[in-house]
C-alpha cells in the first residue's frame, strides 16, 4: 500500500510530503517533496497562532490550509504516483502537552480534492488518554528500526536534537541540534547563509574546552529523561552569552558543533547502544558526526537512509506510517514517549 | 446496532442525546435525554464564538467540550444501555456557508472516555464538495420518511420552520416557526413563560387578518428555493413592529400563530404533499397543528413520533443516522438540500 505523509512543523518553513509504500514491516521511501509556505501563509499562521484572533480567521485558515496540503500533495503524486491513504499532521496553532493541542488544515478538503482517504490530528487522542501528545515519532522509529538483539537509538537532529531507545521506547530531547549553530553560522555571514554547509566552519575553528566545559555544566544533561529542551533553551539568548566571551566566531561554531554531539552522546551512552542511526539535518554535518563517532566508540554510525528512510523527511515519513496504523486500526502512540496511560489508536479518518 | 447521537445547537441549551437502534432502514428510539450546559460553559462558547479569542481558548474549550459530551453519553447510557457507535455534531462556533465551518467538541476525547468509536464533525466534507455544509437533516429525512408512491413533507418546527419535500430532497426554510410566538409569550408574562404551552394564549386571542395579510406580503415567502430565514429575521425587531400595531398581545400570538402555519402551507402546498410529518417544539403546539390542517386539506398530519422518531430529539436522532452511514462508508449530504456537487461521505472517525 502506498501512503503519503504530509508536515509542516512549527519553523514554519512549509509542507513536506513523503511518499512510502509499506510491504508489511519493510517500508520504502518512493520520494519525497517539499513546498515552501509563502510569506502571506506564514503570517496568517503566526497571526492566529501568536496574537488574539477569531474564530472565524481559524475556521478560514483551516480551510485555506486544506487547499494547500491537497495541492502539496498532487504534486507529489504526479510526480512519483498515486498513493491509497493520505497522512496529514496538520499545522500545529497551539499545543499545551497534557492539556489540549490543536492542528488545523481541513482533512476532508485533502480527501475531497484528492479522493483519496486522509487520516489527521493524531495528537489529541493520546492528550485524551493522558498524554502530552507528543513526541509520536518514537513509535516509528520503534517499528522501522527495532531488532531482536541489538539496541539501537534513532537520533534525530533538527533545531534540536532528540533520541529513541529502541526497543526500550526511552524518547527525550538531548539539547541543541543545530539551532545554535545554524543562528552563529548567520551571524558569523551576515544572514547569507543559514547553515554550516557540510560543516566547513565548524572544521575552520578550534574547540574552546572552557567554554564547552562550561556549557555541559547545565543541569539538563544530567537530568533523569522524560525530559523536554524548548527552543527558547537555545535562542537568541544563548547565542548571545557564547558570543560575550569574545571567542573567534569559528571557534564558536565548532564548539557548539561538539556541543550538540557531546550531549547526544551524554544522553545516549548510559543505554549501551550497538548503533546509532541519526536523521534530521545534522546527519547532513560530517562534523557532527564524526564527533559522535569519537564520543561513543564501539558504537556503529548508521543514517536513517540506510535504512531506507530519507534524513531530510523521517517526519512526513512518520506520518505516513501513523496513518498506515490508524488505518489498520492499530495504536500508534509509546506511552513510555508520550506519558500517556496506555496505546491507542490516534487520528481521525476522512473517507 | 445502537447508536448514541449528540446534538448542541446554536442556541447554546444543552446537549441533547438520542440512542437510536437500527435494523437496516427501519430506526427506533430507545431513549433521549438532554443535559443543559453551565452558565459558564454557555459564555466560554459565546466569547470563542463572538469577539476575539486565541487559538489557546479554542483549544482548550474543544477539550473541555469534548468531556461535556462524553459525561453526557455516559449518562445516557447509563439509563438506555451501551451503545457501539456515537455521532457528534460538535458545537459550531463559525459557519459560513459555502466557505467554511468550525465545530469544536474533541471527538478523541469522547472515544477514549466511553471506549466507543466516534464520528465527528460532519460538515466540512459537504463544504468541500461545494456545499452549504446544511442543512443535513433532510437526508436523515428522506431515509426515515421515504415512500415509494407517497409525497411526504418532513415540517420541523424549531425558531425558524424548514421542510424536506420526500423523495425529492427539497429542503428550505418556510419562515418563523416559534420564535416570534415565543418572543410574544416571554413579553406577555415578564419572562415567567417561555412558549405558548398547549397554545393556551393562541387559542384566547383572535386572528388579525389585516396583521397576518400584511406579515404575508413578505417576498421571502413567494421567492423559490434554496432559501434560508436567518433568526435575525424574526428577531427583537420584527416582535416591536408587531407590538406597534397596538394589538392586544394574545391577538399578536394568535396571528403569529396563524403566520407560522400559513407560511409552511405556502411552501408544501406547490408539492402535493399525501403527508406532512411533524417535528420539533411546534408539534406539541395544536394550536399550529389544528391551523395547519385547515391551510392544507386533505394532508395527512402525523408527528415524527408516529414513525417512531421523537419530535424533541430529531436532530439528535439525525447525527447518530448520519454517524451510522458514515460507519458504514455511505455517502449521506443530500446535494439538493446542501447544493453540494456530489453526494460525500461525512464526518470523521475516531476509534
Amino acid at each position: 500500500m502506498r501512503v503519503a505523509g504530509v508536515m509542516s512543523g512549527t519553523s514554519l518553513d512549509g509542507i513536506d510530503v513523503a511518499i512510502v509504500e509499506s510491504h508489511g514491516r519493510r517500508i520504502s521511501t518512493i520520494g519525497v517533496q517539499s513546498t515552501p509556505y509563502s510569506e502571506a501563509t506564514r503570517s496568517a499562521i503566526l497571526d492566529v497562532s501568536s496574537t488574539t484572533t477569531t474564530a472565524r480567521e481559524i475556521a478560514r485558515l483551516n480551510f485555506q490550509l486544506g487547499e494547500l496540503y491537497a495541492r502539496a500533495v498532487q504534486r507529489a503524486c504526479r510526480r512519483y504516483g498515486p498513493v491509497a491513504l493520505i497522512g496529514c499532521h496538520g499545522q500545529t496553532i497551539y499545543h499545551e502537552g497534557g492539556v489540549c493541542t490543536l492542528q488545523i488544515g481541513e482533512a476532508a478538503v485533502i480527501a475531497e480534492r484528492t479522493g483519496v482517504p486522509v487520516v489527521s490530528d493524531f495528537r489529541p487522542r493520546d492528550i485524551a488518554a493522558g498524554g502530552q501528545g507528543a513526541p509520536l515519532v518514537p513509535f516509528v522509529d520503534c517499528l522501522l528500526f527495532g531488532h531482536t538483539r541489538r539496541t539501537r537509538i534513532a537520533l534525530n537532529i533538527g533545531g534540536i536534537a532528540n533520541i529513541t531507545v529502541i526497543p526500550s521506547g526511552a524518547a527525550f530531547d538531548t539539547g541543541p541540534g543545530n539551532m545554535v549553530i545554524d543562528a552563529l553560522v548567520r551571524e558569523h555571514t551576515g544572514g547569507r547563509q543559514n547553515f554550516d554547509r557540510g560543516g566547513r566552519m565548524a572544521a575552520q575553528g578550534n574547540l574552546n574546552r572552557p567554554l564547552l566545559d562550561a556549557l555541559l555544566a547545565d543541569p539538563y544533561y544530567r537530568r533523569q529523561p522524560p525530559k523536554s529542551a524548548g527552543r527558547e533553551q537555545y535562542g537568541a539568548e544563548f547565542v548571545a552569552r557564547l558570543k560575550q566571551t569574545g571567542l573567534p566566531l569559528h571557534d564558536l561554531i565548532s564548539t557548539a558543533t561538539v556541543l550538540t554531539a557531546a550531549t547526544v552522546a551524554l544522553a545516549a551512552a548510559p543505554f549501551w547502544p550497538d548503533e546509532l542511526i541519526v536523521s534530521g539535518g545534522g546527519a547532513h554535518n560530517p562534523q557532527i558526526l564524526s564527533h559522535l563517532a569519537a564520543f561513543l566508540p564501539g558504537v556503529a554510525l548508521a543514517t536513517s537512509a540506510d535504512y531506507g528512510i530519507d534524513v531530510d523527511a523521517k517526519e512526513a515519513i512518520a506520518f505516513a506510517i501513523l496513518a498506515y496504523q490508524t488505518w489498520r486500526r492499530r495504536p500508534s502512540n509509546l506511552p513510555s514517549a508520550t506519558g500517556a496511560r496506555h496505546p491507542v489508536i490516534l487520528g481521525k479518518i476522512n473517507f
